[in-house]
């Protein structure tokens, strides 16, 4: 069968185009004949053994390509990158070929046995791992210089040849997606399966934990209702409900670990072997021998990394921080100063001028979350990390310091220095539910409307042309090329994050936190599927098993809270009614209590397991398996050896 | 060769021997026969293939076993139980039999690749592992039921058939040892890796740690010796040494991980994969299936398990922290009323009668100590753990907390009750050497004393005995089977950390504690090296990679340091002279400072790695080359499939 296979026989009757690679305009012929030969090469030649086929453009210049596969060979690449499926004994097991009749599902004639992200990331994982073997460069490009086992498609991309490499929509599937996601409205989950088979695993737990977030928001904003409606201020039932918000924000951190476990378990990331990591495509160094593989490759000095994380990147977020805070400082002098002049000659104008430093601040901040982004993502890349995963997580702590700062210090200053409780009520109120509207649009509702703007300018120019190949195709094709990137969940989980703490931090003193969070995640869950299906390219899935930092992120988060929720709490005038004659117990009894319940915390977690039994079952009887496999070949040979 | 084992046959010119297996008196032929023929018969057939032979005894009943195993069976048993070698490459593998001549020092005649300790513990490994085969009771006794799959071992065991299987020690090596351990005086390191080869891990683990730990306090003990020369009571200085303390602490602690990768890497249990594990000797349950092997064993219900856990030792062991608080008021007021009456009428009585109260105080805690011991154990024996590590983990739970609160209750309530500083620094000062003395006394000097007498008894009546077997042999087993029984590390570990305690917890008011924790650990490592050779039968080896829960132990005391010498800095008079006018703002600096040093604590252990780069670098390559193993196998099926 693979003897068929050729660069001018891809047109076959089955070809379904799965991924989208496009070069840039005017890349030369024999580069792109050496690309798609590469593409298409017997696996024992170092090709990849796909499927492409040339998308016919207007000015007939061909420099898009949709890349497929054939049926056995997405089956073989799901063994290469240990995909993880469930057998007809319901036990999730590494797929591999050779024992393929034992997975639930398979027949030869079933095409959907892989969901399409999956084909979509195993075209991907080949399409990377397609390396350079003796030869020295790209052919027709001199300075894009190769070396043996460097990946032919990240030294095109890094040379500015390949412009992008996307997975394709498929239309069907889409609409049958969006219908059951937000199609239609309805109460009840989300169709987390589905987005699963669509999107990948890291966007379905994006979902998941949205969702599951919105559930366990719930509780808060029952209990925080009545403290609005009827206005209590009574010091009893304020520490009741901050005690019961920090507690709940463990248990529900500790459960979401849970419920992740079995979704994963169910998805089979959970099991899924971590691949050994190439370096990211910007990663560069002198040319060396890697002490892992043992194969050449480019080297980068660990010290030189930490001499540039601890001497130059850390000076410069503290440096960051400190001027994020002199602004805060100026903002609120300013703030004053408009009181005052309020004050003394009060007019029009001097009402208008009150709401000016906020705006000027709102502002500011904008400009310099902005720019503090494309500084960190500079740093972090100056960095040099050699692995994705590294260099995501120093620019994800980088970020979030920042933001963290950026979104609270104004409200720490008023809580703690300030003391003025109205006006943080005030405040948090103000920038919960602005920061809220403002996301919605900026994330989904304005995108939509250019891409829909868009949409219609294109559709118009694809008709006027004439090709003999499938029309929607390339119209399809031409439109999602220019769709925005999704640039992953960072933004989406950060959204999250900073409303976890407007929620959690100063909960004791705004139960309604968690009603406005509540209500905006519901709408989140819709504004936030409409950008996936409609708004951005198809992303390629990820395989993941947690949602990895951002679990690290909130218990930070929660720990904190506990914290500033005892000092609010320290700091109320029912509280410091209870102790008349000594400021000295009242603190005593608020650092005790918070030491105490930072206590139960850390026990807490600590005692509930990370995974629920069943699957911590399933996990053991696979182990066992595995072992017992290993011990019965080892006796074999022993009772061999004996023999001798 | 297997043709030629046979239970009459055993005496081979080369046996070693080198486990021994005591039966009770009395012990039936019939069941002596069995269970010799099972130790002996082949794997095949379900035996242990192992070589035995009977000790003879006076009064010619024979119901002590030699046990040994030829070169190749040890082999054999050394790929069964995982075991990680050096290959001549310098990397760490586990060894199999067919890959032996890759491994560095292996050669078909050299009996010395393999540690005494190794052997040991495979033949340990094997005997636990001869299970019942169709067998429904061990023949003789109808009351000793068995299953298919029961260790034959522990049924024995738990039956009292079997009185104890122990390690024989190594006349030869064991002088050699001692010698380079503790023969000499001399500066210098501990030989840990000799250690390790007589002992096994745990052992040589314990003392690395001992040692380690040894050399960590002594720059807290320079430190600290000037503030008692010179007197210093400077409340800069203090605050230095006790900040110095806190973040030292936790960097030794992380340190000690790294150290304990190297040392472990090197022992090969680092790499070593954990083994399924079989139900502890007590555990006991209805038989049904063990929902992870599949396979017929005794099961109990985890939810049970829970409810005894949750509803019964929790509510016991916090009612007896409640006593023992009380018992520690009784204490207080008793003292309280000597002290009156000291004062009332001074005589030598009256005197004399100062001492009563922590006399019989002392006594009272070590009483509650001892009862508390035993109904920790009888609770988690009740409790029904399935694995021995789980029942170790609750056991050590419990009795480290009623440790805790027994030594350092006291000392709380006299620092933060009683606020006297002066009694809290004589308190610890008395604490801390009193039980340094008792304990080395108690531990190792005594049990030497008596193991000397017993010794000389028993070469009187060995000698006087008739038999035609090697004297020595008889008379060492005699011996050793007579000698006390090493429980573990457990009494020596949480010596240590009650000595951790005693210098961190109130460093800053006593900060020559470091100097006798240093003094006594040093002796502490020859007393604790006579311990394990002269006065405790030889144990059984048994391969970790870590301390276990002690590095969490340790963590905790440390993270509750940083709380208590806040507070004590705090409240001493030249900070209090700080901050003339407010105390508030005293209390709010020292909070801040907690949190900061606590979160300064976390940050740091956070970033430290736990293993040095080498062996990350090391473990990683292994861990590449298993997964380029399994792709290039992989690689050869999809190519034949691709071929079809």
């Amino acid at each position: 069968m693979s003897e068929s296979w050729s660069f001018l026989d891809t047109v076959e009757p089955n070809f379904r185009p799965l991924v989208v690679v496009e070069l840039a305009k005017g890349t030369k012929e024999e580069t792109r004949e050496w690309f798609t030969k590469r593409i298409v090469d017997k696996k024992a030649n170092g090709g990849a053994q796909l499927l492409v086929k040339p998308l016919g453009t207007e000015d007939g210049e061909e420099n898009i390509y949709l890349v497929g596969a054939s049926h056995l060979r997405l089956l073989l690449g799901a063994e290469t990158v240990g995909l993880v499926k469930e057998c007809n004994d319901n036990s999730m097991r590494t797929f591999t070929y050779s024992s393929r009749k034992t997975f639930k599902g398979f027949a030869d004639d079933n095409h959907n046995f892989l969901t399409i992200a999956e084909c979509q990331y195993i075209i991907k994982h080949e399409l990377e791992n397609l390396r350079a073997k003796d030869e020295k460069m790209i052919p027709g490009y001199p300075q894009a210089k190769l070396y043996p086992g460097k990946s032919i498609v990240r030294r095109l991309l890094t040379n500015g040849i390949l412009v992008q490499i996307f997975p394709l929509h498929d239309r069907e599937e889409l609409k049958k997606l969006r219908h059951s996601w937000y199609g239609r409205v309805k109460v009840g989950y989300q169709p987390l399966d589905e987005i699963r088979c669509y999107f990948g695993e890291t966007i379905a737990l994006y979902f998941g934990f949205l969702e599951y977030f919105t559930f366990a928001l719930i509780p808060m904003a029952v209990i925080g209702i009545p403290y609005y409606v009827f206005a209590w201020e009574d010091y009893d039932k304020y520490v009741m409900f901050a005690t019961f918000n920090l507690l709940w924000s463990t248990v529900i951190l500790e459960v979401w670990k849970r419920i992740c476990a079995i979704m994963t378990y169910r998805w089979g990331t959970l099991l899924m072997k971590r691949q050994f990591e190439e370096p990211r495509p910007g990663f560069h160094g002198v040319l060396g021998i890697n002490p892992i593989t043992g194969k050449e490759e480019p080297v980068y000095s660990s010290i030189k990394r930490q001499i540039r994380i601890y001497l130059v990147s850390l000076p410069f977020v503290c440096l960051c921080l400190y001027f994020s805070l002199y602004v805060m400082m100026i903002y609120f002098d300013l703030e004053q100063w408009a009181l005052d002049y309020h004050e003394e000659n009060e007019s029009t104008f001097s009402s208008l001028m009150l709401f000016v430093p906020s705006i000027i601040y709102a502002v500011v901040i904008e400009i310099m979350n902005r720019i503090y982004r494309y500084a960190a993502e500079f740093l972090t890349s100056w960095e040099n990390h050699r692995l994705e995963s590294s260099y995501q997580n120093h620019l994800i702590l980088k970020v979030l310091v920042f933001n963290f700062l950026n979104c609270f210090a104004s409200l720490f200053y008023i809580a703690f220095v300030l003391f003025d409780m109205k006006l943080l009520r005030q405040s948090l109120a103000t920038l919960l539910i602005t920061s809220q509207i403002i996301n919605q649009f900026a994330e989904s509702v304005f995108p939509y409307w250019l891409q829909k703007r868009h949409k219609k300018r294109m559709k118009k120019r694809v008709c006027s042309m004439k090709t003999d190949t499938d029309l929607s195709l390339v119209e399809q094709v031409n439109l999602e090329k220019e769709m925005g990137t999704y640039f992953g969940t960072f933004d989406d989980y950060l959204e999250l994050f900073l409303q976890f703490g407007y929620v959690s931090l100063f909960s004791c003193v705004y139960p309604l936190a968690a009603v406005f969070a509540v209500l905006n995640n519901i709408t989140e869950i819709y504004s936030d599927a409409l950008k996936m299906c409609r708004v951005y390219k198809r992303p390629f899935s990820e395989p993941t098993a947690n949602i990895g930092v951002w679990q690290l992120a909130f218990e930070t988060m929660s720990v904190i809270s506990v914290v500033t929720n005892c000092i609010l709490i320290g700091m109320s005038p029912q509280v410091n009614a209870l102790f008349p004659d000594s400021k000295m117990d009242l603190m005593l009894t608020v650092a005790l209590v918070e030491h105490l319940l930072l206590a139960i915390k850390f026990i807490m977690a600590f005692v509930i397991p990370d995974k629920p039994r069943d699957i911590q079952i399933k996990l053991a009887k696979l182990e066992f398996e595995s072992l017992e496999a290993l011990k019965q070949q080892q006796m074999k040979l022993a009772a061999e050896s004996l023999k001798e």
